[in-house]
């Protein structure tokens, strides 16, 4: 039967799906589930700080016919009031997505015209650009230093903005508040929209909190997740926007997932509106500091001695310059027989090239291993 | 500052945004969430029925460090190797959506260009039509009677079609073994790789059970959920396939929200392979033929004597043919003052019209509730 239809479903695909290629993320994750792997490559949390027991008993409380029925497309309602009062707006403005990442992939949905220009730091969030080239979008990309984007460096036209401004993913930097005010500044000037992504905000190691974007300007779409604060496997995020941006991407929402898991939600609640969430990030950003510290010891002591860095004052990455004629992509071949890796610094960039730079997460791995992985690392390069 | 910006964000939609609308079904059951309003509007199951007490306990039980973690794309590996031995396949065939909506939004994604057309059943799942629209489908619909899709009368050329042949929603309508064996010749003759999607097939009152087209023809991409037998607010669906079709829905679903909770996907695996939802299911059918019954006999005796009628072997849904004057829509809106709604049948109709037919939810009312809900809209006819 097989043989009649003998569907070549490779022929079938619609034209968009020659935008969706397997990422060198994923073939590194497989590889990091082997057991004995010191892997710098993801972005994952510490699992051994995981508030399972929390959680738990959060779960077992709110187990019922309320919780595990269809649910509304927007969102559990308390949940977005304790967002819409905690940057001061209104229920309409908030959406519960599916993980941070649907935010994206609504937003390309809603937002993204085949052929049309979305403005990104340069390197960038892998996936977003993954999100958003499934819409036939182009990528402008403007580069970051040690205060974050270049902001006297940007186009003057595009379709959006793209930006993580605290502890950017790949890079670590953060934009400076007077950068912060330059970025808006140029928003208005170019009406071109601000779509701030901020995941990792809450794990601030040391320095003063700088004002999110959307706290200057309520017209910056703004994007968080419980992925990093409480687990990534309840899958909940959170949509900042105009009402009528809102609306429209329920629409999109409805018919991509219909709504996000009730009972997940609620956990995220409970535990954030308990206050719960605080006290845990406290200990998180202790224990991620410890990390980034023995990170940066250890590439101090092992890598050669003109690799540069941006020491991150928070969030998960470590973002390292190595020689002009560094290969990061054949280190990596040589590092991954020793259990050990990163992923090369050309996955972040909308157009490939940046080949001697690297991105090191330090928060899924314990102090002591970080120093050996850093050591197995140098020896490679 | 708002004012400056004075983002008109209706302006910067992608054309794609304007297939987004927001759908009856939506509207109504914004209505429906009143207390003492009789719904059957909805598609939900009987929540009085959920099995709170043994999610909760399995939630309890498998909260670790591992399902809090983000997990593989393609799902809980042993989830997908159930259903891999289930269906007799490979694990290489399975991924594991957000939903069975998720896998309808991925399909779309991978397969659907714009401007090509879906075969569909007519009337068909509104949000199918919702998912791929988006995506520029167009659609061309082929009638049902008492033993489905009339296969006679399907079109020769499509991307593909989409089939509900088990308790259709809408319809209510089976299809016959002999044509589940015409649709796959038909399948064979035309190259049209069909869409199986399968949620209610467990849920059986009566008659013989009929062999799914995955189990005619492993060509067949076959949709399934846990949502009606387990609970909706878990979204785990299965989406089995062809090895390369699934990779290619593996990149794609990366890239809209990373993977499905590896924690609900453990407890649709515990209580799965336990054999707890094979024995819950026996206990919803019962409840559910109760339900079904209870609307028949009310429609039977309130509703005009030549209304039309499919008695549905199983499901959740009884759909009605009144004469060819009435107007459904109108009817409705009388209804609502009444505290009764139901779904009016043009709605499922990938290009409108149908007036005088309806789609009524017998599995979320209490029968006794049930027969006064159809008096109520008897009155209004």
């Amino acid at each position: 039967m097989k043989d009649t239809l003998g569907l070549n479903w490779e022929h079938r695909f619609a034209s968009r799906a020659d935008h969706m290629k397997s990422s060198a993320i994923r073939e590194l994750l497989k590889l990091a589930e082997q057991p004995d792997f010191i892997s710098f490559a993801g972005g994952f949390p510490a699992p051994e700080f995981f508030p399972a027991r929390e959680i738990e008993e959060t779960l077992a409380r709110l187990c019922d016919s309320d919780s595990l029925q269809y649910g509304p497309t927007e969102g559990y309602r308390p949940l977005r009031q304790l967002w819409a009062d905690r940057l001061g707006g209104k229920v309409e403005e908030i959406l519960i997505t599916t993980g941070s990442q649907q935010a994206l992939d609504l937003l390309g949905k809603v937002l993204v015209e085949p052929g049309s220009t979305v403005l990104v730091e340069n390197p960038t969030y892998l996936a977003a650009l993954q999100a958003w080239r499934v819409y036939g979008a182009k990528f402008a990309g403007t580069p970051l230093d040690q205060d974050g984007l270049q902001v006297d460096n940007l186009p003057t036209q595009g379709q959006f903005l793209y930006t993580i401004p605290t502890f950017q993913n790949p890079s670590g930097a953060t934009l400076s508040l007077q950068r912060r005010h330059q970025l808006i500044e140029w928003s208005h000037k170019h009406q071109i929209p601000l779509i701030e992504d901020d995941p990792y905000g809450a794990l601030r190691f040391e320095g003063e909190p700088l004002p999110k974007l959307v706290e200057l300007d309520p017209n910056v779409v703004h994007l968080c997740t419980y992925s990093k604060t409480l687990a990534p496997s309840l899958r909940v995020g959170v949509l900042v926007g105009a009402p009528e941006l809102i609306c429209k991407l329920v629409q999109a929402k409805q018919a991509t997932d219909l709504h996000t898991s009730t009972l997940n939600q609620r956990v995220a609640y409970e535990l954030d509106t308990s206050g719960y969430i605080e006290k845990h990030v406290m200990e998180l950003r202790q224990v991620y500091k410890q990390r980034r510290d023995a990170m940066v010891a250890a590439v101090r002591k092992y890598f050669p001695p003109h690799t540069r860095m941006i020491v991150p004052q928070g969030g998960m990455f470590l973002w390292l310059t190595l020689d002009h004629d560094f290969d990061s992509v054949a280190a990596l071949e040589r590092c991954v027989p020793h259990k050990v890796a990163y992923v090369p610094g050309n996955n972040f960039h909308p157009h490939g090239g940046d080949p001697h730079t690297m991105r090191l997460n330090f928060s899924n791995t314990r102090p002591e291993m970080i120093e050996e992985g850093i050591r197995r690392i140098a020896e490679e390069l």
